[in-house]
């Protein structure tokens, strides 16, 4: 059987203005690849209702599973869980479970519960609360679709308790050989190896180091033994040693 | 007159396992951000001919430029030219110019131009070349899509080469103020301003730094005299200070 699908939904104009790197896809690719589930496509999208609407829905129907980050906040650009609600025509309120929780944790900390912290318990009918345990304020389910905050610190910690729900297939593992020889004298073998193992996927990334020209060979599959048989045939065919 | 959009596509399976940190999408961002061109959106897709022909048809319709990085090396994996010709109906072969330039080249270096090198000068039809300074092997524009190379030295030297070509718009300027407030605390009168200010677009970006929250607020504009008096009220609404 194959292994399911999913994609990477990232919400916020301050991505795509530069002014802040995203590091919660690599995260989440990651902690996919792992758990045997198939990222086949991020998105990075504006603060904008309709594009979010329109990219949720996309990406609900053509992937198993769907995680979006960012734009779960208290602010007036927060706007993610009523653009989910609106993908799937759920109505969006302040809930009853979310708003306990956001209520218990003000009072601990004696800050006062306003208007704005209470958007944070705007959730989508039928959606299932992701725990939050680093600033309690939760993400949630709804369908395939994984709502979580784009802190880092936090959308690890909400990573980590979906994936723990999710059956996911058998994990991607990798061998890497780092060559310094050309790309253009490597893509004859490489080529060949593919093509006789069309079960594995075989990719070159180039780089330069001091002057000099490399790439690391990546042969990938779930079948350690035959990856390990692989890239001792791909060393043999550049005339490289593999330990 | 608005500023003119953009998108990117990254296109490899590397960035989607995880085992590769896609950097060219932020460094695209600030330099659109600085050539006053707006990144609406930026995608990654995997290494598979069919979803490269779709992501490009459906971003090069949807903004005024499309921007790509990945995949036209020289292995097999590589199959990004001829992806993007298949986009627009345009004929994909080794083209006169990209060879002799990359014949001269391994000439130089004593280099076989063999098989899979020349694959690197496969380049649609009616495409402009984009120049390679730092490996030679060219990128291309076609249409309003530019096709740059995945290596980052690589791809900044073309993004540099490609937005000397373009027109920009007025560029988007930033202020921030650093807070160490809740985001509760700063939604109400950070939603006022910018409800106050249309033409601008106010974000609030929280953190956490030794156990306590803060958040960087972000004015957006491309009015320098405005953006400071904005900030200066955000500030004076905070009660904080602002130099």
């Amino acid at each position: 059987m194959p292994n399911p699908t999913a994609a990477m939904l990232v919400i916020g104009d301050e991505i795509l203005s530069g002014r802040t790197k995203d590091t919660n896809t690599n995260h989440l690719a990651c902690a996919l690849t792992e758990a045997g589930i198939d990222l086949k496509e991020a998105r990075v999208v504006s603060d904008e209702h309709d594009r979010i609407v329109e990219a949720v829905r996309t990406l609900s129907k053509a992937y198993d599973h769907v995680f979006t980050s960012g734009g779960i906040g208290p602010t007036h650009d927060d706007i993610t869980a009523d653009a989910v609600g609106a993908a799937f025509g759920a109505h969006v309120d302040i809930r009853d479970d979310a708003r306990d929780l956001l209520e218990a944790h003000y009072s601990r900390q004696g800050m006062e519960f306003n208007d704005a912290r209470k958007r944070m318990a705007r959730i989508p009918d039928g959606a299932t609360l992701i725990d939050n345990p680093v600033s309690i304020a939760p993400g949630f389910s709804i369908e395939n679709v994984h709502v979580m905050a784009g802190v880092p610190k936090v959308f690890h910690a909400m990573v980590a308790t979906v994936l723990a729900t999710l059956t996911g297939g058998q994990p991607l593992l990798s061998e890497t050989l780092r060559v310094f020889i050309g790309e253009g004298d490597i893509a004859g073998p490489l080529g060949e190896l593919a093509k006789a193992n069309p079960d594995l996927s075989l990719g070159s990334y180039p780089f330069q180091k001091n002057g000099a020209f490399g790439s690391n060979l990546v042969i990938r599959g779930t079948d350690p033994i035959k990856l390990k048989r692989v890239v001792g045939e791909l060393a043999k065919a550049l005339g490289v040693e593999y330990v």
